[in-house]
């Protein structure tokens, strides 16, 4: 594959998925640019001084634009789970590895999110936060290495057992990967029709910061040292190691087409919340972005559809190394610095209730006017 | 007045709201350091890398300390607003003013807090917030200069039509100060009755940034440059002022005693706000600690009773410059940086649901044992 412009530019009819990318990336909008110009004008009447709900302010005006009203009234929220396994979590398990813990740990951790507790469905991290806000979880097999027990709630969408090892060779094949993106925009649908207007990817999928890394350092067109982080937790030697991997992966190709970039680096969790993203923004949903890992699929995203970028709300900076230089170049801003490195979707979740915030201010409050109040 | 220790060391038996303060001051007890320390152990065996919910695993331990559990759980929400005017807003005037807003402000945004509105009760940016967590918002008027009108969410408190002017003379008596203290108390006890477990002290009063500032320089020791604001949004010839304003005001009295210098300084809602933080830690209940007038009522109780700070939960670091060092001196970091500068504890909402969604990890995940998840 050699380096080319972004989207397939040569649609091939025969194949639906190529047809249905293609769909998908025409319907990406931009944002309501005269519902964010009525939400600037109805904000400087309101009932407080100017500018003193600070960056909440931002936020409802984007909201605005996104759902095309100067009182924007988001309701449900939805965190979709993609969890995948690395073919270069496995294989490099014998150089100590890219990751701190086993690969072992995907499909375990997809039991959790799926497993009856006292307190309800799922007891991992997202499910906890997830109930305190009324979110609903899906959890979507994108590609886990394992045979998982059938479940009502889990959304079965993996082709393969984990990516390949994207050191040795591309991780996905373009078939492949245009099937995880459609499977995750068809998630972020039915998450729309069950009454979700934001809308988290997450992820779960030990050693896919390798992958993300690869992705942002190539895509950013940085050294992979800048952008690699310890993950779930490695050590200097390991950090050298993953460096290292990421760096013999970015040599093999020297491609900077989108498309050709998520599926030679991978995987397949990207893949999905790739197409959730892309889904949410043409349904005209706004998109919570969690961490790093989500970070580079919207990297992928915005380079195949600018439009993207006006529905994208980065949660927290995470404590990955790479994040920052995402949202830098995005030029988005995240709403708290709360140090998360977990993932699945666990900052987008504790991230809604200031969107929800910023809508009900926008949309809720008296102008002086209404509220008598001088010095309007 | 001189300076002294902190509390009343003279206890004064036929004065009863002064017996009643020690009493709430003596019953202002340290965290359950033994809660936390299970917690700490809960913590580390539940099914996520050691530290990946960052900071959240730290306010979920305070948590533990403060509902003496390492299974927290925290329900209801209230926030508190207290609304009092200030002498020194309408004295200042003349000379340009301390304030972006006149004094007239303070009464009419007590009846947006108060209105009713389409999207329910409350036209201010508190109220929209506090509907989106399901907040309940009490109003108090700790010391308005004006009458306002009989309504049944309306809880009366002043004994005067706004604090004196700091600037010339105490702004409060002593005896006022501890009449607005057990105020605070009794509404925060009143919140508690009704299901209150995270409690968030607001504010409204046109000029409470100079007093807030005035006893932050004092209690602090700073320069009262360092630690003052544009407030609602004062030009640089109107800081200059306040700071001007501030300077004679503590010049006027050397006095380091904590209720000395809330009682010289003001104002009436500052001590409703006292009260109501002690009341919380005595019931054992966790405090959303707002901006910077908030922060000058913490550091007046952290000085009568230092255990108050194991209850206190800083929820953004506003925008006002003082913030950061009372944040500082009380050891506490701050959930995000928004650059809010509203008051009225809107910044406290928006921090609940981060507060209950740290409680609900710790809570309601399962350990790595449960979840039968290598790696633990």
């Amino acid at each position: 594959m050699t380096p080319s412009e972004p989207t397939p530019s040569e649609p091939t009819p025969t194949d639906p998925t190529i047809a249905d990318l293609q769909l998908l990336l025409q319907s990406v909008l931009p944002a309501d640019a005269a519902a964010m110009s009525r939400a600037r004008e109805r904000q400087a009447q309101l009932t407080k001084p100017a500018g003193a709900l600070g960056d909440l302010e931002d936020l409802g005006v984007r909201l605005a634009g996104v759902f095309g009203s100067e009182r924007p009234h988001p309701r449900g929220v939805a965190v979709m789970v993609a969890a995948g396994d690395h073919g270069v979590a496995q294989n490099a398990l014998a150089q100590g590895g890219v990751s701190a813990y086993p690969p072992e740990v995907t499909p375990a951790m997809v039991a959790n999110f799926l497993a009856d507790t006292p307190a309800g469905p799922g007891g991992a991290a997202v499910n906890a936060l997830a109930r305190t806000v009324g979110a609903r979880v899906y959890v979507m097999d994108a590609g886990v290495n394992a045979e998982l027990p059938d479940h009502p709630a889990l959304i079965r969408a993996a082709v393969r057992r984990g990516s390949r090892d994207l050191s040795a060779q591309a991780a996905m094949t373009p078939g492949e990967t245009l099937t995880l993106i459609l499977a995750g925009a068809a998630l972020a649908r039915r998450a729309v029709a069950d009454g979700a207007d934001l809308l988290i990817p997450g992820e779960m999928g030990i050693g896919n910061t390798t992958p993300a890394a690869a992705i942002t350092a190539r895509l950013l067109g940085l050294d992979p040292a800048a952008v690699t982080g310890r993950g779930t937790g490695v050590d200097d030697a390991r950090l050298a190691h993953k460096v290292g991997v990421i760096r013999t992966a970015l040599a093999r190709t020297p491609t900077t087409n989108p498309l050709e970039v998520l599926a030679e680096f991978g995987g397949f969790e990207i893949a999905a919340m790739l197409g959730m993203m892309l889904q949410a923004a043409a349904q005209r949903r706004a998109v919570i972005l969690d961490g790093f890992v989500e970070g580079s699929a919207a990297l992928v995203g915005v380079a195949l559809a600018p439009q993207l970028r006006d529905f994208l709300f980065p949660a927290g900076e995470c404590a990955e190394v790479g994040h920052a230089a995402q949202l830098s170049h995005l030029s988005l801003k995240p709403m708290f610095h709360l140090n998360l490195r977990l993932g699945e979707g666990t900052g987008g979740v504790l991230a809604a209730p200031l969107l929800l915030g910023a809508a009900a201010t926008l949309r809720e409050m008296r102008t002086f006017e209404e509220a008598g109040v001088p010095g309007g």
